[in-house]
């Protein structure tokens, strides 16, 4: 699968990485989670991204979720692999693996822990790219790396053709719409792909130039992201803002976790993962350790906001999380 | 090695990695810095921190580093390995290849990337002593990795036995304080070690209670490191405040690089590195990729505050940095 | 003039104050900026915010300033005035003093310096709203306050209606687009204005809901905004974003300065102040002490860009600025 | 009173303001809590500063503050006054009414809303000063203004005698100590005062060569921290630090607030005023508008402290607080 400015479009869902009860990577939830996603219409995957808790995924885990996930694709649609680490070796490293296992693309953030300069952060990206010969996508996530890729950043990446595209995550509407500007100066055809990783924004991003979205929220209403996209990109403008608003009020399941008692990521990442398990996608709603559990509390907040958005769930409430 | 209240004390520098031409790392210069160390009178090493550009370093380098510092320091100090990395599974496989390679303790921080809060980092490190059951060294680095070891977390991590010792790079003097004052409170012999890696109050430490220090600088200068922990031991106070009114200074070398044209980990790092090869100790000053090199009016500026410090560089001025 | 949801729309430019050589208020020029703007067709005008120093202007200065703008609109719009400051008590002072001579409403922020929490917020706008008894605009600028105006703090204030309306330059498009959504679930009519203050997104903003528009960059471009304003409310979406992409090119005059040599405020708002003498509008460019000037290199940058926006100078480049 | 290096050392306690039922200053109160710390044997007072809730009072309460408070030390020590501003023409009215009601010297810090650089910072010293011709201590406080006063800074302030001393209270000590050893390297008398802020370093800030503390916590307890200044100026460390390890104890008043309901700032200065309301000192614990007060339980707490640390109550538990 090429990955280029017409398979980089349309709604790539950042993918959870369901575990079992024994904290290993659930192949059958996955496959099935994947399943519902390509039914729904989705137009990629990416897999082993910050909703997909890479920071927490062991190598085995690791390769058992591109293992599963380009063997349950099969070539349907283009399936991005995270190849988040801290340097530059070690991204290496970690895209080798993917891209052996199948991977059409590798995503890559800049470098983290220490602290880059922008010229060291094109360096990596150039660096990257030279050693694996396969399409790489920046990743801009300054809440977890604490720098950012600056529209001048990500214009030298695309103008030396470093990378095949951005996942822009940081939130940051004024940079996204540079960036889309810039490139576009460099290509009236604007065949630089940059993909919006905004929940809340996704129609405004798709009126302002991006080419697809990666949001992680598209693990529980791929159906609906993809409504969203075709509204917005056919300026369907009243269905694109109604499709919008109905899963800003779904995405309220990120902030029901008491954040006294658990983390924010585990929070987050623990609604998306219950919100499926209640929806039957996937058997366990468990994050990977040293994630707390949501509660019941928590829970069931949850099934109230899936019901409220049209997304009552199929299974009990008391589903199993831990 | 035993790594308890009183092997961990003293002067555990955190060493750099030095790498060669092709980026590996060079180890005659690893065991001529080792030497180097242990001749000054050092009481630990620590390598693969920060220091050593641990988040830089791919697999091969790691093993490399601590095979070859195991074998240089065979049993005369305890090793101490940073099992540096972004979630606990990680951690542990890190951790796990250190000790196979007799690291007498791996150091280990709070998951980044994501984000925890306190109940779920005292959970990785319960996680990480039951997989390993080796020595465990906790590592409080906000500035890499962006959260807090707080009192509460040391003292529940301390009284549970889950570490055997603190490593403090927080620069926060009232909380390194509340640390000594409440595991001083649980053992009155104060057996529980906190180390610090201030460079700049180093003294002060010292006389707060710190068992031992664990600077970079360090690398530069352990003669220096070992006289002033000698002197702030023995409450010799003029004495340890003049050492360390001389490491200030000698510590200006960090600061020399200009930030719009290189990273801060790229200044400080390297200039570790090039101070140690003017001092001929090591080779080469490179850093891992994708650092950026200091340049020659930078180099120049280092030797100089090497000359005003006592350790007049033994080569010539213009050593090779890349 | 009455300032309510028919009142508080449109576009509202936020005033820079034009000073003399001895650093007095330039009332001459603070007509003209006056005269341009009513020509032009704004809806309303703020002055006294941050855009116009406010935090630099003595208490002469204030007065001279609102006595001087409420007799050039002479009631043809609102005139908006800033009564920043950091505490209740301190904000009721210059909120009378303003409406005593004419404000048709008060901008107001949270309290800084201290650290309130959100209830104490909220207290703050009941308090004022009850010393005042005069309409009160929230605004919400947390680059500059450090704490922001939450959709929960706005509702709150709006449902109890203790502000008129809202400024919003908080740069963050998701909480603006959600208090659009509460303040409207509130009341179908829409009838509490939500202003936005970004240069940048200020057609997404009308998109999306806003009434209206405070941007400082419309000291510059008054006919800009109001063109951009009645495009964007039409959903000449077309004409709104070439407007916007200008507007853009426009705004890079605030990037001009040299951040090793002046300061940020200094470089922005400098250069909204020297594009006005550029173009003729008022007589010196000059910003409050201790502001730095601009340097010649800058103005010409800042010329150049007027230049390539359509917004050829009309008075000679090397305008007076101290 | 002359504001020297001779006059600018010893404990100088950073006052509250008392207010109160109907939120005037409490001048019986302030007369009584400055007669306390008189007789207690400070070497100076601090009103109008951040814990005097300096954002939070108007013209009015600045004026009768810094007249009973001139009145009541009738040059018995200096009298420190917070001129507390965004900019410097706002902190020129400031200081001018201080100086003209017998202020000894004023309290400066760099300008706040606005974002200025060292350059600035220095320009709005040295505009102040000419302004005033009386003597300015520069205030290092970046939790409040957002900007440091770098050593660079400080060394410039200090040379140029635009300023007479500083009050440090930015809780970094390795700055701290670079000021003390810059200002040294210029004067070997060490004739530039540098004051600590710090309530828990107090002791190792007067052993790394301040001349004095200004720390909040003496409102409650001069007494210790008369002590802790003796000790520790006298080499008597064990002294310094038994005292200073009550001290630490006693600072944990400021912690008991519940910040889900209640502000930072209501919750530690609330607790400066509980306490000495508890202790009989002012009548009244009550904080400015709009900041919360403290509930029971957490009066039940401080005054536990109270207890725990020497300091039981003259007064029954229930004192009145709002």
């Amino acid at each position: 699968m090429q990955c280029d400015s017409r398979s980089l479009r349309g709604v790539i869902p950042a993918l959870v990485t369901p575990i079992d009860g024994q904290g290993d990577v659930d192949e059958r939830s996955l496959e099935h989670l994947i399943r519902f996603q390509l039914d729904a219409g989705v137009h990629g995957i990416f897999v082993g991204g910050s909703s997909g808790e890479v920071a927490l995924l062991d190598g085995a885990q690791r390769a058992t979720l591109v293992k599963v996930a380009v063997g349950m694709v099969a070539g349907a649609v283009p399936v991005l692999v995270g190849a988040v680490d801290t340097g530059t070796r070690r991204v290496i490293e970690q895209a080798r693996k993917a891209v052996a296992l199948g991977a059409d693309a590798v995503v890559v953030t800049a470098p983290f822990y220490v602290r880059p300069n922008p010229r060291e952060i094109v360096e990596h990206f150039r660096l990257v790219q030279a050693a694996l010969g396969h399409p790489v996508v920046a990743y801009d996530i300054p809440s977890a790396v604490g720098s950012r890729l600056t529209p001048d950043i990500v214009e030298e990446l695309a103008a030396s053709k470093l990378v095949v595209g951005l996942k822009d995550s940081s939130g940051d509407l004024v940079t996204f719409r540079e960036i889309v500007r810039r490139t576009r100066r460099m290509d009236r055809q604007g065949s630089f792909p940059v993909l919006s990783g905004s929940e809340l924004l996704a129609d405004v991003a798709i009126e302002l130039g991006a080419h697809g979205l990666v949001p992680g929220l598209a693990n529980v209403d791929p159906h609906g992201y993809v409504r969203l996209f075709h509204a917005a990109s056919t300026a369907d403008r009243a269905k694109a803002r109604a499709e919008q608003d109905r899963l800003a009020k779904l995405f309220e399941i990120i902030s029901v976790a008491d954040l006294g008692r658990i983390g924010f990521t585990a929070g987050a990442l623990g609604a998306f993962k219950a919100a499926l398990a209640l929806r039957g996608i996937i058997t366990n709603g468990a994050t990977n350790v040293p994630l707390s559990a949501l509660n019941e509390r928590e829970l069931e907040a949850i099934a109230r906001i899936l019901h409220e958005t049209g997304l009552a769930p199929d299974v009990p409430l008391h589903v199993e999380v831990a």
